[in-house]
């Protein structure tokens, strides 16, 4: 094993320079949702040029839709498709998925970046741009893996299933998608930015939309109406409250590190259409994290009912009571057991690569590792190259030494997991 | 005179169904800014029925855009004219211009709506819909003061100028392209809704927008960030602040019933485009009210001023400061004399048409009062029979009986301030 690790390293290596290139490319095809045509035939490419099996579809139909795990606002997925890419083992091994999702989020405010938000541009062992955290940069270290293994003629016993997919900052439907074709395996890695900590643990999170009514009334006398956006306020104190309450019931020490382990993200606020008139009404978007132990459905009676509990603070509220919807993203948390055997072969495989222990925490985002685990039924560890800080963030970046050092270890925790064979 | 004031008033009242039925259609053309077109033919219709002598013209000449009054964001104003249409007198008398605003500010919220709000539907002696009190109804007495005296045969002495302008509810620029095209009167009636209470004196105001910075991040990583919305509400506050110490400067005795005499209203607020990720932008917009006696510019700066102190209570703002821009709407204050002719006419006028005194008071909000005052150095009241309160709010409406009163008031007025001739 240690000659095939040597190879396989060495590979990686030599291959440095063009997977930084193919990051770069990548991150250029800015494939936020909707515009993710681009971005994946750039992956299709590459997985044709590694002589993987290719299943490229658009993925929306009924068997998807009516799931009850599927959440989605997006009417159309045409164009842009799902992309699966196999590497067959010779048998009698065990299988692995390696999840990445191509979509990212918006740029936000253009200003607050100091180049092109899909320049790629790189510096001082940094390549910026939204994306090249979360999570192209994760996807090129699973390719930069697989191009060493398959390079260098290592064949596996267990099969490798590549996954580039679509609607994961949305709620997690390109992966659900896949999961409802079929694919399963005994393991999953997911490169997301876990600043190379490993999460056997993740944090779900659902959006939620609160609609705060107020009463419109001229501005020059703004007495006689009732402020949305004042009400707005009140209603964002108390999301503040519960999320105190809430992350004040988290005692796994997994999340002992982590300053607020579920929160309760306030995204958008939109109320008013003139700014002499007192507006009406304001409409509140965010998300709310879950636990991994903790059970969606109930998470949401208890904001529900955080809500309801306004009346006693303002009795605006008795009257006027705000409305929850819950729409769009909704990722399940998930839970391995801390004694699996893929977290093992993981944990070693970075200790053999770096000389030192991975941490491991929970992470404190959702990804698609619920879906594959709780709907797949997939042990999934989620471990990645990106920095945590800066996803979804202005100047986003990765640092590219951690790519390779990731790719490094993902290689060595193939060759542990899926085994080398012997046959030619 | 007495026979007059009866013939004239017996005419009111013989068209009042007449003039409910202009009032509605004119409802009915919802004449939102940007499209008044409309509303406009309906008036320019009657004023032929009527015989004036008619000044239609598209606004927006370098001569307006360059005026220092000028401030308005609009840049077409093809096909929406505004409207003057003249009743010459025979000469020796005081003039009188009649100034009433065609544009309705949005609708909001239609769900708050009991009846569609371009309906014009009529319940209980009263007539619903967006535009209704602010300020068709005062526009449609107007014309039914006028009408009365023309349908009469009296001659007037004095010129009487109706005009029908756009653009009040975004700064008055029509008010002011008919300043600069040269009318000008010894008087003018504004009948914006006072509650047929008289406004010698009103409060002017300013649009603002304020841009608040914030540090984008995943929401689940929500501390890493600096939410723009949570920085929002640091502004909301301070301006709150604000108006408290402003309006406690606040001693004119017209404003002794106003419970806020020069408000600041925050009109619109909008943050964050993706409900995972922490927004670092926010825009609020709103209004600030500016009293009679004050300098716009002083009010301009002690904003701009409470802003630049955030930075004291929070020390975010010390290296990422807000920005004010003072855009769109700016109505400048009017303030006239209180021993002024014209406004003991309109005073005895009331008196001799209801039989009790009129209120006098300090308008809550800007008219186009300010610039016929201020750049036309016409001598302005603000007098009409809308209903102050439901201005700008969902279910506006007008009192039929009130816009027939004032009618009464406004045509016993003009028989007193331009006089009756005896020529032929």
């Amino acid at each position: 094993m240690d000659d095939e690790l040597r190879k396989v390293r060495k590979c990686i290596k030599g291959n440095q320079v063009k997977a930084t290139r193919l990051l770069q490319q990548l991150v250029q095809e800015g494939s936020v949702r909707g515009k993710e045509a681009a971005a994946q035939a750039i992956i299709i490419e590459k997985c044709r040029e590694l002589g993987l099996q290719l299943d490229i579809w658009e993925i929306g139909d009924k068997n998807l839709t009516d799931h009850p795990a599927y959440c989605s606002d997006r009417k159309d997925y045409t164009g842009n498709p799902n992309v699966v890419g196999i590497l067959r083992g010779t048998g009698n091994g065990k299988s692995l998925i390696l999840n990445g999702h191509i979509d990212v989020v918006p740029e936000n405010n253009l200003a607050e970046w100091k180049h092109d938000p899909f320049s790629g541009f790189i510096q001082e062992g940094k390549l910026y741009g939204r994306g090249s955290t979360d999570m192209k940069g994760g996807t090129v270290a699973l390719l930069l893996a697989l191009e060493a293994i398959i390079n260098t003629e290592i064949k596996l016993k267990g099969d490798i299933i590549f996954q580039s997919v679509i609607e994961e900052e949305s709620g997690g439907a390109g992966t659900l998608a896949a999961v409802l074709r079929g694919y399963r395996a005994d393991g999953a890695i997911i490169p997301e930015p876990t600043n190379l900590k490993i999460f056997p643990k993740q944090q779900g999170s659902m959006w939620f939309r609160v609609t705060v009514k107020g009463r419109s009334a001229h501005g020059g006398t703004r007495y006689e109406g009732v402020n949305a956006i004042e009400k707005g306020i009140v209603v964002i104190n108390q999301l503040s409250e519960l999320e105190k309450v809430r992350n004040s019931r988290v005692v796994d020490p997994l999340y002992e590190n982590i300053p607020i382990p579920v929160p309760i993200n306030i995204g958008k606020i939109h109320s008013g259409d003139w700014p002499s008139s007192v507006p009406d009404l304001c409409i509140i978007e965010g998300r709310i994290g879950v636990a991994p132990d903790e059970d969606m459905s109930k998470v949401q009676a208890e904001l529900e009912h955080a809500l309801q509990e306004l009346g006693n603070k303002d009795s605006w509220f008795k009257d006027h009571p705000t409305t929850v919807e819950w729409y769009g993203g909704r990722w399940i948390p998930g839970d391995l057991e801390s004694d699996h055997p893929l977290l093992s072969t993981l944990e070693s495989s970075y200790l053999d690569v770096t000389g030192t222990s991975p941490v491991i925490e929970a992470s404190p985002w959702g990804t698609d590792g619920g879906v594959l685990s709780k709907i797949g039924d997939i042990p999934v560890v989620v471990f990645g190259p990106g920095v945590t800080e800066v996803a979804h963030d202005a100047n986003e970046y990765i640092v590219l030494e951690d790519l390779f050092t990731s790719a490094d270890i993902i290689a060595t925790t193939i060759l542990h997991w899926c085994e080398v064979s012997s046959e030619d």
